[in-house]
């Protein structure tokens, strides 16, 4: 049994293919060919926090993975990331444990990043002309680093509430190679970039447009992974051609699509999933004037895949994982 | 954080109070003290395999515990157990992970034993005059452990399937103490034995009565923890004055009470919960002649309250965990 540290998942990362693990694994979910039950919840009031159990495996596959992710929103208060947790591998065929990888939510953080890469891969219209980003966390900063390969786009506006950190937003991912340019209007984004990512954990849209909106564009959204936060407006929803989810089932109770359905702007059946479209099973983009949005609640086959690809790496590296404690 | 490998949670075991911690978790969860979602399940066809994540915590408590524990039945003829787990604990004001237990089991097999013996305390007829047990299994020799500080018989009737199983109990349970006769029909318990445990993974009744059943006998049957599991008949549910669950909501989805009351045979308003007895706030058995059934599926509460004893005992210990991995 390896146990894998963070700073051992860090250097293991750059020698693994996330986007093709991913997308495989995205392709097996939207086939029927995995087995992912609904996420379990925890929810804490004093202080407030939530945890999320995402679990399951792949049919045919060697391991079955179970991940723990929390998020505790007055840790910065103690000097702690509000973010924490780790994932667990089995083996499928015993049920032995093979690693623990103590990642504190690093992990989460990145197969949530090269989401948002496959999302704009498979959707953005071409070229990509500017980037527009809403937030300035982790995932704000995540989100462009993973598209990097994707894109060769580096002109980036970003939206923030708060100018301090809109400003370090901007020096960070400017030594990445990125021009960042802020803007107080988050409107401005929907006016000037062609590919959108949100990534806040608002309870109120954050973009929202009351008629028209730019052709060729392409959102994703990242920030809404429960019932009650939204990024988007109905408008914007409205205005689409195309929407897709990560996983259709989990997207109806969590989520951007999950307001929209409820509001009935958007009929369930005209929801795509973001694994037929990568397989080709369902048609995607079809013109670069599409509007498009690409909905990320986090599916477990995300967890599962990166969860995977680390381990396998440590057991090729013959890595000296699970002796550094 | 701490990790603690099995021998580790071997020595700390017999410094804990478990009877204690688990009487006031059953308390407390009955009460609604405590936070304790729906049963995670996960399961495999090749080989044949299932996977339970329960979790919870008590309300104002400092850990939240997630406990994984597996059955993949193949498993011997490999020369592994077929049950392997481990739990986790997690602080419930940060998220932050503290301990690991690596008991691979073991702490499952413990709580339940546990829960038997508390079950007997509160149930049983006075004095037990002999001890019956369904099954020669790990669960049947920790029932009879855990037993002895609750009671003074050491008189035991076994009745298993495997000839050699049954030997081999006899001699484990006679280096304990306990004098065990073999019997070949299951029925001899009920006609001899006051106090039953069935302990087996069966699919179909073991014990079964077709009309009388002595006066003055409590069974407690741990075996039955999924929706198709069984090992008392309807004729002894019909016959029981007092049916006991450790979780109502749970026992309605799995166990023997879910049997019989789809089968029209027990009424839900007639259950009462394991908590409430021990607390005082439902009646227990009023008489030493009444026929009295547990019916134990296993609550996340148990987990959570062996995981934070094992842990808080390791702390107080300043013990060695962690480091000899």
């Amino acid at each position: 049994m390896k146990i894998l540290n963070r700073s051992e998942i860090v250097s293991l990362l750059p020698q693994v293919e996330l986007v093709e693990q991913l997308e495989a694994g995205f392709v097996q979910y939207s086939r029927g060919q995995s087995v992912v039950p609904p996420v379990g919840e925890l929810l804490f009031d004093e202080p407030p926090g939530d945890v999320h159990i995402k679990y399951g495996y792949i049919a045919g596959d060697d391991f079955y993975v179970i991940k723990i992710a929390s998020g505790f929103y007055e840790n910065p208060r103690l000097g702690l990331s509000s973010s924490d947790g780790l994932m667990l591998l089995f083996s499928a065929n015993t049920g032995e444990l093979r690693a623990i990888l103590l990642d504190q939510g690093l992990l989460t953080d990145v197969r949530t990043a090269v989401a948002g890469a496959i999302a704009a891969k498979y959707l953005a219209p071409k070229p990509i002309r500017k980037i527009g980003i809403v937030g300035t966390g982790i995932q704000a900063r995540m989100q462009l680093q993973y598209l990097a390969p994707v894109t060769d786009c580096r002109d980036v506006l970003v939206w923030g509430r708060n100018p301090q950190h809109v400003a370090d937003y901007q020096s960070a991912m400017a030594r990445q190679g990125f021009i960042v340019n802020p803007t107080a209007s988050a409107s401005r984004l929907l006016e000037e970039c062609n590919l959108i990512v949100t990534t806040t954990p608002s309870r109120a849209p954050v973009l929202e447009c009351s008629g028209e909106l730019p052709n060729g564009l392409h959102i994703t959204a990242v920030g809404a992974d429960s019932p009650y936060k939204r990024e988007l407006g109905p408008g914007i929803v409205r205005r689409a051609d195309l929407v897709v989810a990560d996983s259709i089932s989990q997207c109806l109770e969590r989520g951007e699509i999950h307001h929209a359905v409820s509001e009935g702007i958007l009929k369930q059946d005209d929801i795509r999933e973001l694994g037929s479209v990568i397989s080709g099973d369902s048609p995607g983009r079809e013109t670069d004037a599409q509007v498009s949005i690409a909905d990320l609640t986090g599916v477990a086959v995300q967890d599962i895949q990166i969860a995977k690809a680390i381990y396998l790496q440590s057991v090729r590296d013959g890595a000296p994982a699970g002796r550094r404690l």
